[in-house]
């Protein structure tokens, strides 16, 4: 591999970063120390860089599948409000006028940057709908930066229709599980820190994965301690063995969080 | 790639599992997209096959300088207490006994099981002391099953020596940052729930990592919002640009994650 090593940062320990506060074996052995430090961060760059490939690989071998899969979905009306109606998060976000809107949506789609590690983008398709003027509003999230940032679509509301403004005096009248205070569109207009953005997750990591299985699997479970969006399995309540083995639902990337 | 899909439990989507809820174009699709959902299961599970790959070659690789990193290491009293007493989360454990036990931990090594995914152990070794007569403990995580389990080894506490077991009635009675009513020793024999064992993942994952960080940088910002047990990032609120990049910090696998 030819690691490129000029963007690193390696800065050696010397004795004048804290030098004084040891004696001169110390010292040296510290010194030595940072030696194998640095060489063990050059081995995880070059493992990085290694798995980075090997998953750029594979994204361009499941997008044929996805695109497939994206068009025989389009036969299927509702597929996707289903699904999200069936999701024991994204169900919570809802209010009544977005899941109406929401049948509109015709088509997602989650696609990560080519370099895979600085980001991705969700982009929701909608038929002519009595909401808003857009074709498709897109939730962009760069993650390749010191401070993650989003970035998402204006949408072009129809008059008076705009949809996930909530007041602050009917924040919290409406009990749901996770987000108290969130809608969908909400959340979608939500670029404010992006970095504990759950909802994002939930649908390119679960709903994006495998949206059959929500499809098929109303959320009979209700409030169950398995429905809580701090599952790190991409497992969910549904009955997943519907379609297949807990384990095949996961992302490669997901499987190497548990490696 | 000779992808061993022989443990594999897919089942087909099938009209007796739902099929009568639908009308015949529908079932054809969710069958087309269940043929679709079964082939990107194919592809995440040679991708996870290729990164485990990945990942061994290169935990081979940073081997030879863990060891030798620890064998420099033996060289600085105290290391490992100080690196421990200096980490935010792991502080927070130790009781006075336990600080004092602690100064007679020579030698720690954590190590991943050979296929990864499937567990790792941490093994403390202690030269002679007053507590107890192990001369190495080791708690061994087994992660490859469905429910993860762990196990460590048996204690042999000198007499009147036992440390780590916390009446009901001092429960609570010591402000502790994370884990309220865990020790250091409490938690080491603690196997009831690996699952959510986040001390086992700060040590294999930051400790373990880079403890040189530690031992160099105390805890100076307190109970400030960077110090908590929930960071994913690998970074610490030491000042680690002592040392190297944050980024460098890193194992691959925890870069994976951001991809």
């Amino acid at each position: 591999m030819s690691g490129d090593t000029s963007s690193r940062k390696v800065k050696r320990f010397s004795e004048s970063d804290r030098g004084s506060d040891f004696d001169a074996a110390t010292q040296k052995a510290l010194e030595e120390i940072d030696v194998c430090q640095n060489e063990i961060d050059n081995i995880n760059e070059k493992a990085s860089e290694e798995i980075l490939k090997v998953e750029q690989k594979y994204n361009q071998l499941r997008k044929p599948f996805f695109d497939k899969r994206n068009h025989i979905i389009s036969n299927i009306p509702n597929f996707w409000i289903t699904a999200i109606m069936n999701h024991p998060d994204l169900s919570a976000l809802l209010d009544d006028s977005e899941e109406d809107c929401l049948h509109h949506l015709t088509k997602l789609e989650v696609e990560e940057f080519e370099d895979i590690k600085s980001g991705y983008w969700i982009k929701f398709y909608f038929e002519e709908n009595p909401y808003f003027e857009n074709a498709v509003i897109t939730k962009e999230y760069h993650l390749g930066c010191a401070t993650p940032t989003s970035e998402s679509t204006q949408i072009i509301w129809k008059e008076g229709c705009t949809l996930g403004q909530i007041s602050e005096t009917s924040r919290g009248g409406r009990k749901r599980r996770h987000e108290p205070s969130k809608t969908f569109f909400g959340w979608f207009n939500d670029n404010i820190d992006p970095y504990t953005d759950d909802i994002a997750e939930v649908i390119k990591d679960d709903l994006w994965l495998n949206p059959l299985q929500y499809y098929l699997v109303p959320d009979v479970e209700g409030d169950g301690e398995n429905n809580g969006m701090e599952q790190d399995d991409g497992s969910s309540s549904s009955d997943i063995e519907e379609t297949g083995d807990d384990d095949e639902n996961k992302s490669a990337s997901q499987r190497g969080r548990s490696a």
